[in-house]
C-alpha cells in the first residue's frame, strides 16, 4: 500500500510502505475510513521537532476492523472503531486510574495517514460504535481520536464546572473543541482568545460567549474585565508556547485551574509567577481512552458536531497539500479520505 | 524598641527601630509572645535573594493584642491572636474563594522579629484563641502562622485523601509539618525523604511510615518500589529548587498531585517531563488564614504538637545566632522569645 512519510522539513510524501499485519495476538488491523493532519504534526513538519529518518505519520484514525489477533476480545472484524492516539493496555494501574496516556505499556500511534493500520493492544485502545455509522458523522467520530478527546481533557483538567467561567487560549482545532467541551461541562461564560474571523465564528458556534482578540497584557486586562477583576476559574491552554502559557497563568484567578494540552516544545516555565498566581496546573497527553465511550455516545446521538473543525477534505494521496494548508493557516484542520 | 534588621548576607542585627503604632483604622498592634526564623528568611540571609537596604525581618508571630484601630471588630485588646504571614482583607473575591494569599489587598508580613508589631487588616489576618494559652502550647500555636499552615497547604494542594500514599520532599520544618498534615488528612503511607537522623526521627514522630535517604534517580526508584511501581498519589514539594521539583515530578503517579510550597527562586521548570508525567501541580504562598480556625482548634485541643519542630529557643536579642544555627543546619527551626 501507499502511506504518508515525512522526510524532513516540509517534505511529506505519499509512497509505498509495507502493508501492516498482525504481529502480536493483541493486535488488530483496521481499514481507515478517515484520518487527518494534527497541529502536533506541524512541529516535525516545520523542523522544530527534528526528524532523523523517514517517518510514517498520522495518529488520528477511525475505520472498520479487518482482522484481529487471537487474544483480542472486545472488537471484531466488520465493526467500526475509534482509537486513541495513545496505545494503552487499559489494565495497568495507571490505566485503571483513568490515565491511559500514562499506561505502563504506552506507545504513541503513528502510521495512521494510510489506508490500513495495525493497532497494538486493540482491546485497550479501540472502542466500537453501536453499528456502522452513516457517512456524515464519520468526521465527528474521527475527532474523538485526538482533538475532541484532547479538548475534553483540557476542560476536565481545568476543572470546568457548571456555572464557571472558562478562557480558551489557542484557536486551533483543539482549542475550538476545548470550548465545546467547556460548554458541555456547563461553563456559563466561555471566553475564546482568537484573532481569526473564521475561527471566532466557529468558537461561537461551539458555545463561546465572548471573543478576546488582544494578547499579552492587553489580553489579560480584557479577561479580567470580564471576570470581576480576578481572572477565570478555568483556563484551557491549547498551544504549548511560553507566551500562551503565561497568557493562561495570568488569566486564571488564584485557586483557579489551567488545563494544558499543547505539547510544550522547549518550554521552560518561570515558576515564580506560577507560584504567586496560585494556579493549578494539570495537563499532558490526553487519556482519550477514558473518554471514548461517552464521547462516541454524544456524537452518535448527534448532540454535538465536532467534525465542523474540518474545513478542508482531501483524498489521502493529497496529504502533502493537507499539511501545507494547515501550515499556512489556510485550513483549521484537514480531513483525509483513503 | 529594638527589632531585627538584615543588612546584607549573614549580617543580621538586633537594634533600634521605630515603635509600631496604629496607622489605619483597620490596624492592630500586638505584643509578640513568640516569633521565629523561617527557612525562607535564609534566602536573603544567604544573599541568594538580594537585599538592597536594611530590611526589618520576621513574618511568623503570635501574641496579645495591645491596641486596635477604630474599624477593627473581631479582635480586641487582651486577646491572644495568631496571624497569617500573608496580610489579607478576607472580604475580596479571592479571599472569599479561600485564597487569602492572593488577596486583592495582599501584603506580606515583615517586622515580626520584634517585641511589638503592627498588623494591617487585623480582622482579615488575625484569629484569636478561645482564652489566653498556657505557655507550653505557644510554640505549637506559633507554627500555625506559617510553617504548619504552609505544610497543611502542601498536603491540601497535593490532594491527600484517606488511604492515599504521600511523599514529602524536604525535611525542613515545613516538610516535617507537611508530613503531619498528610497524616491528619488520612494518608496511609507517608514517605519522608531525609538524610538527617534527627529530622528522620521527628518525621516518624509526626507519622511518616517510610524514610528514603536516596536522592535523584535512586530516590525515585525507592519511591516506586514502595508504590506499586507507579509513584505516589500525592507529593509535597517543600524546598523550591529544580532538583527537588524534579524529584517530586518523577515520584508522582500519572494523575497524581504535587503540592509545592518552597519558594521557587530562579526555578525554570522544563515542562516536557511535567507534561508527559501527567502530574497535577498546585502551590504558592499558603492561604493560612483559611486554615487558622481549624488548626488553632487542633493545637488547642492538644491533638497535635507541631511546636516540636523548634529545637532551639533563644531570647529575641540573640536572633543573629538563631539565623546562624539554621543556616548551618545545626537547628531545624529557631524560636525567639522577646
Amino acid at each position: 500500500m501507499r502511506g504518508t512519510i515525512l522526510y524532513g522539513p516540509r517534505d511529506v510524501r505519499f509512497e509505498d510502505r509495507e502493508d501492516p499485519r498482525i504481529e502480536k495476538p493483541t493486535d488488530a488491523i483496521i481499514r481507515i475510513s478517515a484520518t487527518c493532519v494534527c497541529g502536533s504534526d506541524l512541529w516535525p513538519y516545520r523542523g522544530i521537532q527534528k526528524v532523523t529518518e523517514p517517518t510514517p505519520m498520522g495518529h488520528e484514525y477511525c475505520g472498520v476492523v479487518e482482522e484481529v489477533g487471537s487474544a483480542v476480545k472486545t472488537v471484531k472484524p466488520g465493526q467500526f472503531v475509534i482509537g486513541s492516539f495513545c496505545i494503552s493496555d487499559n489494565t495497568c494501574p495507571n490505566c485503571q486510574a483513568g490515565y491511559q496516556s500514562g499506561c505502563q505499556n504506552l506507545e504513541f500511534m503513528s502510521r495512521a495517514q494510510a489506508p490500513t493500520l495495525r493497532v497494538p493492544f486493540a482491546d485497550g485502545t479501540l472502542v466500537a460504535t453501536p453499528e456502522l455509522p452513516s457517512d456524515d458523522i464519520i468526521p465527528s467520530l474521527l475527532t474523538i481520536s485526538d482533538v475532541l478527546g484532547t479538548g475534553w481533557f483540557a476542560a476536565d483538567a481545568a476543572n470546568v464546572k457548571p456555572g464557571s467561567t472558562a478562557v480558551v487560549v489557542g484557536d486551533g482545532a483543539v482549542g475550538l473543541l476545548g470550548g465545546l467541551s467547556a460548554k458541555l461541562m456547563g461553563a456559563e461564560r466561555i471566553i475564546a482568545m482568537s484573532r481569526n474571523e473564521k475561527r471566532q465564528h466557529l468558537a461561537k458556534d461551539f458555545g463561546a460567549t465572548d471573543i478576546v482578540t488582544e494578547r499579552g497584557d492587553d489580553g489579560v486586562a480584557r479577561v479580567k474585565d470580564l471576570t470581576r477583576g480576578i481572572g477565570a476559574d478555568s483556563v484551557l491552554e491549547c498551544v504549548g508556547t511560553e507566551e500562551s502559557m503565561m497568557q493562561a497563568i495570568q488569566s486564571t484567578r488564584p485557586g483557579g485551574s489551567i488545563g494544558y494540552v499543547g505539547v510544550p516544545h522547549g518550554l521552560k516555565l518561570d515558576m515564580w509567577p506560577v507560584f504567586f498566581h496560585l494556579v493549578r496546573l494539570h495537563g499532558g497527553p490526553a487519556p482519550v481512552r477514558r473518554y471514548l465511550p461517552d464521547l462516541i455516545k454524544l456524537v452518535w446521538d448527534r448532540k454535538i458536531e465536532p467534525g465542523k473543525v474540518f474545513d478542508l477534505v482531501l483524498p489521502l494521496e493529497q496529504v502533502a497539500e493537507g499539511y501545507r494548508a494547515m501550515d499556512e493557516r489556510r485550513a483549521i484542520k484537514t480531513l483525509l479520505r483513503p
